[in-house]
């Protein structure tokens, strides 16, 4: 058993639990920041393991076409490349290949595309990804799956999710079950309820020790991401651990745990972060603009993190302004800690089932209407 | 007395001191990584201190433009701005200035100059350099003060020693006498020793805290520079601190201490960090190369940074090869404290008199040769 789950809320489907992989267990629900091309943006792992960070996300796609899987292997795994020790999540790279548009093509067997780098011809496949995510060492690896954009139509849904089962069983036969081989399975379906019910009926049936929801978060309106997630999340079996990708937001957060969900990531702390944008409790806060000009005070008064304690935000800004690679720096060490720590609030407040109670504060403070 | 000299070497002029300045004591000789906009780039003040750094420098010309010397002293001045207790060492905006070219003029008061970030008409006097200096609370002033190209005509000079002995004058009326307030006075005179000799003559009658030598390495070639220096050092008094401005290298930093140099700073460091190059013990180390692609050990295999514990030239190579700013700051981390450990190699060898046995080590090693 490689998942608990501790304490169930009963005003809702939030709870905590434990993942346990190869590299240390994970308290969920968990964010797990993203460390694209083997390096969580502007942070050492050292630093990024300081901020009490339990799992990081690494991308199959850019570390497959820089430095390669090979050479990483060579190196000893991903761990080891990057000097990060505890558990490692890898997508499939489906997204980022079916984002590619006009550069790639989708047969049965798998989707060539050419690499945004320097258009060289390329393949992935279920069995290739799985390969990519073996030799990389990842704890817990992604099926290979066709995430659709929004809207779409039910035909092209429909298709698109035979296409994701056929695919989710190679992926399971690609890799040896064994404990420290984790695969996570992905149900789509768009926003058919019907096509979501279909999707998780195969893919339970495959067996994995995760399941994820897939093709959310793409662009659609929140309500609509609401709706499906509470006809999906019901779905997926109460103990396995469930994820959602590439979400986000406080607020995609605070939602998505009330429907059962235990794991989430999303590039947005850290991407915001470079452009100048500190998340607080009470809303996102643009550092750059010209009324911080002379604010003597830390981004978030309430904060604990170490940028607060030391720099203001007229030091923050003036970085920005300056171009200095310490702002970027700056914010995105705010903006992981304020992330972790609100998971982390999130959790502890489901222990004493005043989740909802903790969701109604946050969101007033913040400004956040649903 | 601010200055206390230790130990004097019985082979050169090399001697090993301690400085007191308003915000705690600084061992001499000392290297004083660069902090040009109130950060020492790509670090945390944090970070600057935890590699044993004893002091950094501040550059007047820049922080004076962005974001202003009012903004900082109202900041609490430049210590609490970007957080370092340490002391802090400040130029006088005068190499800056003088470097603009076309776009400034001297006059007997001062230079006038246009912005290289708007153009906008802006004044520096050495009155005005000084309150600068001190609105950012400065440890150290720097005189304001010409520092002439190479070559300059002896004309050039001798009317450039006239001027920057009269605007000496000026700075050291301007600053209150005060242990809290050092300023440094600086000896111009280019390649000319009877130059230097009048300079100097003046510039310590004057009377300051310490004693800087401008105007070489500007592009002379080496053994003039140490010509130049074998000269002046000696005319420096014995009992106040020398510093050797913008030195740089391992090798200029030898030859600076073995004639009594207790002082220095550079960009170099930092620079080459952030353009990929690793100072070693056995010279640079272009860790962009194709050659380091599977180099799976450390940048310096006798390092003991954090950089050399952590990561390899691989994994470095990879970050620079994708535009990770993880590069520019793991380079910056090493090389900074390959020179502060340098530097304190430097001081232990001459407790023990070996300076010279240490000199000769280390440059075969890095096979420099002068």
């Amino acid at each position: 058993m490689s998942f608990k789950v501790y304490k169930e809320s009963t005003e809702c489907m939030a709870r905590t639990g434990e993942l346990i992989t190869a590299h240390g267990s994970i308290k969920t629900p968990v964010f797990m920041p993203v460390g694209t091309r083997a390096t969580v943006k502007t942070m050492t792992s050292e630093e990024v393991e300081a901020l009490g960070t339990e799992i990081i996300l690494g991308n199959t796609y850019h570390l497959f076409l820089r430095p390669g899987h090979e050479l990483i292997k060579e190196a000893g795994g991903l761990h080891k490349f990057m000097n990060w020790s505890g558990p490692i999540l890898t997508d499939s790279g489906g997204f980022q290949v079916f984002s590619l548009a006009d550069m790639r093509k989708i047969t049965e067997e798998g989707v060539e595309f050419r690499s945004h780098i320097d258009g060289s011809k390329e393949f992935l496949s279920p069995q290739k990804s799985m390969e990519i995510q073996m030799a990389l060492g990842s704890d817990i690896m992604m099926c290979f799956d066709e995430c659709a954009p929004y809207p779409s139509s039910r035909e092209y849904i429909e298709k698109s999710v035979t296409l994701t089962n056929k695919w989710a069983r190679i992926c399971r036969e690609t890799v040896p079950l064994d404990y420290k081989n984790q695969v996570f399975g992905i149900v789509q379906g768009g926003f058919y309820k019907d096509l979501r019910e279909k999707s998780a009926e195969e893919i339970t049936e495959i067996g994995f020790d995760g399941y994820a929801i897939g093709g959310l978060s793409v662009g659609e309106p929140l309500p609509l991401m609401i709706e499906a997630l509470e006809y999906t999340s019901p779905l997926l079996p109460g103990d396995k651990p469930r994820y959602l990708m590439g979400i986000g937001t406080p607020d995609y957060i605070f939602e998505a745990v009330q429907r059962g969900i235990d794991m989430f990531d999303c590039v947005l702390p850290t991407r915001v972060a470079r452009n100048g944008t500190a998340m607080t409790s009470f809303g996102r806060l643009v550092v750059r603009n010209a009324k911080y000009k002379k604010d003597f005070i830390p981004l978030d008064p309430e904060c604990d993190c170490e940028v607060c304690k030391n720099y203001s935000r007229a030091y923050i800004r003036h970085l920005f302004n300056v171009d200095e690679i310490l702002g970027p720096r700056l914010l995105t060490i705010h903006n992981l800690h304020f992330m972790l720590r609100l998971v982390e609030k999130i959790r502890e407040a489901i222990e004493v089932e005043s989740f909802l109670d903790f969701k109604r504060e946050f969101y007033k403070k913040a400004g956040i209407e649903i």
